[in-house]
């Protein structure tokens, strides 16, 4: 019998679109659906890059250097030096969005069977790329009272086996919004250490970090030339999410070698595209004061309106444009789709991303959901009334327990 | 010690690449290098695609479906309707570039562990991405002599073991030229049936076949719906080979589903690129006409060139745009770097890829090279000037010695 490969067979659905049959049948039913699932803005795309592409002078579209083109690689260097990272041209190879630059990295850094420490919830996409690499996930649990910080360092000290190789974090989160503070960094980097394992960082969110906080780049820790892989993306810095360029940063020569050679196995990244982020790369830094202070008034209205329902625990995001909230429901990914099929108001609905997809311990973020702020404020302010509204009328709504027995009380 | 994984160590250089340092150290020295080394065509791209782009309304750069644009997608399946193969919007999942569908279709159809079976010499990068999948490449031999034609089917049954799950063909074949006839692909079919074997099929050149020869799709042959994969990419058909857009094909709905799951791990093919191959898409059956007489007027000029060196033995490749030809030399792999070191005509001289790196097999292809002819005719005789002036004064000559017994005098 032929049959499709295990892994083939693994691969998850993406949490962000678990969803979407339910969505497209609302809409085909002629309801507005908002869409919180998704880290896609709205924000215009800087007419830079697009403008950058359109007067290229190009005859023949023809293959770019595997680790992408020179003039690229030395303007994301300013780039970079800019943002303090010490990250020079040598150190980067530029990879087809941040999705390649986690693949890549799986495949440069862990043997078949090896383990990846990540704290949950994580951005669900890890596990697919996990089972594309052969390599399994560790899950050390970060907990929304917490405001998802950094677990102890024993919780991930605990799970360390023979096979442990690294440890992969999002900086600022998706999907938390949790901002790693340097302390952090530094004491994970010394468990890396300590433990010969890679600190993979993913930084695509760099930027959106709130109230005058600043991201620190695992790069720019002492004493991690040979640890740590930085993963990043222009996706969502410019809103150029279509724009499939990335990178792996390293100041691990055998790393960055070894790297560039999975990228010469795909010839090279999309060229156009490399042409737009090079103008994104010349934007100045003020580019970024005005997207920040606008995903800064979305994630405000976000969660006051979410803190203002009642049964609904949601901590403050410092960063990324995303935002885990609890809510009083028996399974939030029925929720969801009660959204989607069940619940208008004035012909609105929202969709939203189950939790459940972002954790890897079964059972945990069923009363979860992850809200993206992506969208301007009215949208948003409309569709956070429908979500108010919606747990309001759901059947399956439960009354929140006290902090810390919520998922028991569910689980009884 | 923090040590790159072993597929990382493992990653061959590709063979089109392999002297490129060489070549920049000459073109450094102020010398003329002709590169027909790498199948990057000097074809103009058609404006339309380009025009495309240039003339998109997009203001948001937003993410893609993941198995591309459904507007793509139609224009594919009226494409391949045109080229009389049967595949529908439905079959067709959208890649970046024909490397990412080579490396779904590796992840989706086989296990870590099994075998694929690949008539040798093939394009180098199969094997990348086979050691990327975990899976082994189990090579079966054509030979020069019989113009690279499909080896006998017992030579294949006589390697496949309870680890094999697919044999990888390409058609027309990068490095050969040889255009597999449809007997031959029936007969390939049969065994793949007869064993429950995938037939993946790369026909990433499949408007390039000359002297009035059509290529046939495997998609098209009858019985095969469960069985076969086609591996796609507008590359090498419009010139684009900057251009990451590809296509994964196949009848077979479980696979079909696991690559797109593979798919929505990396979220989409690049978007502007994608418009470009909508308006590539739109181009008239006629676009090839011009090409393809551009093509097997290189062809024809590289071939006689190459029949008219002594010594030389270069079949008449049917279809792509590569021909291999076997070299009165000790090492091509020597001989291609004294070429770029040690030799000039009129301060010109070429970069060839030798031919060892498509063999599976060590020690096969060790007086091969693989030339591209993707270059205009007047820099290609030019190069070819280069190569026999080359060939006469190398210091590694040997006179060659009666068909089939060139190896074995090299050997011993």
């Amino acid at each position: 019998m032929l049959e499709v490969s295990q892994r083939g067979q693994a691969m998850p659905v993406s949490p962000f679109r678990k969803l979407l049959p339910y969505a497209e049948a609302a809409r085909q039913q002629g309801k507005i659906v908002y869409p919180l699932n998704i880290g896609q803005p709205d924000v215009l795309t800087p007419p830079e890059m697009l403008d950058a592409v359109r007067h290229a002078d190009v005859k023949v579209l023809g293959y770019a250097p595997g680790a992408g083109t020179d003039s690229y690689r030395r303007k994301l260097e300013t780039y970079y030096q800019r943002a303090g990272i010490p990250a020079r041209f040598e150190h980067i190879m530029v990879t087809t969005a941040g999705s390649e630059a986690i693949h890549f990295a799986m495949l440069t850094c862990l043997n078949p069977g090896d383990e990846i420490i990540v704290a949950e919830p994580f951005y669900g996409t890890y596990t697919a790329f996990a089972i594309a690499a052969g390599v399994s996930i560790v899950a050390v649990t970060a907990h929304i009272e917490d405001g998802f910080a950094l677990p102890p360092l024993a919780d991930f000290e605990a799970v360390i086996t023979e096979r442990t190789r690294a440890i992969l974090i999002c900086n600022p989160s998706n999907p938390t919004g949790y901002v790693y503070r340097r302390d952090e960094l530094e004491a994970l980097l010394g468990l890396c250490k300590k433990h010969d394992l890679y600190l993979l960082s993913d930084e695509a969110y760099r930027e959106y970090c709130y109230d005058g906080a600043q991201a620190t780049s695992a790069l720019s820790l002492a004493g991690g030339e040979k640890h740590v892989v930085m993963l990043d993306t222009i996706s969502k810095r410019y809103s150029a999410c279509g724009a499939r360029v990335g990178a792996l940063v390293t100041r691990n020569p055998d790393v960055w070698l070894a790297a560039f050679h999975f990228g010469q196995m795909r010839i090279c990244p999309p060229v156009l595209e490399m042409l737009a982020a090079e103008a994104a790369a010349d934007l100045p830094a003020s580019y970024f004061d005005g997207t920040r202070a606008e995903y800064q008034a979305r994630r405000d209205l976000t969660v006051a309106a979410l803190q203002a329902m009642p049964g609904v625990v949601c901590p403050v995001p410092g960063g990324a444009f995303y935002v885990i909230a609890r809510l009083p429901v028996d399974d939030a990914e029925k929720f969801g789709q009660w959204l989607l099929e069940a619940f208008t108001l004035d012909n609105q609905t929202l969709m939203l991303s189950p939790a459940n997809g972002f954790y890897h311990t079964p059972g945990l973020g069923r009363q979860e959901v992850r809200l993206a702020y992506v969208i301007n404020r009215t949208d948003l302010a409309a569709a956070l009334t429908c979500l108010a509204q919606g747990l309001l009328e759901y059947p399956g709504r439960v009354e929140p327990q006290p902090a810390g027995r919520v998922e028991a009380a569910i689980a009884s």
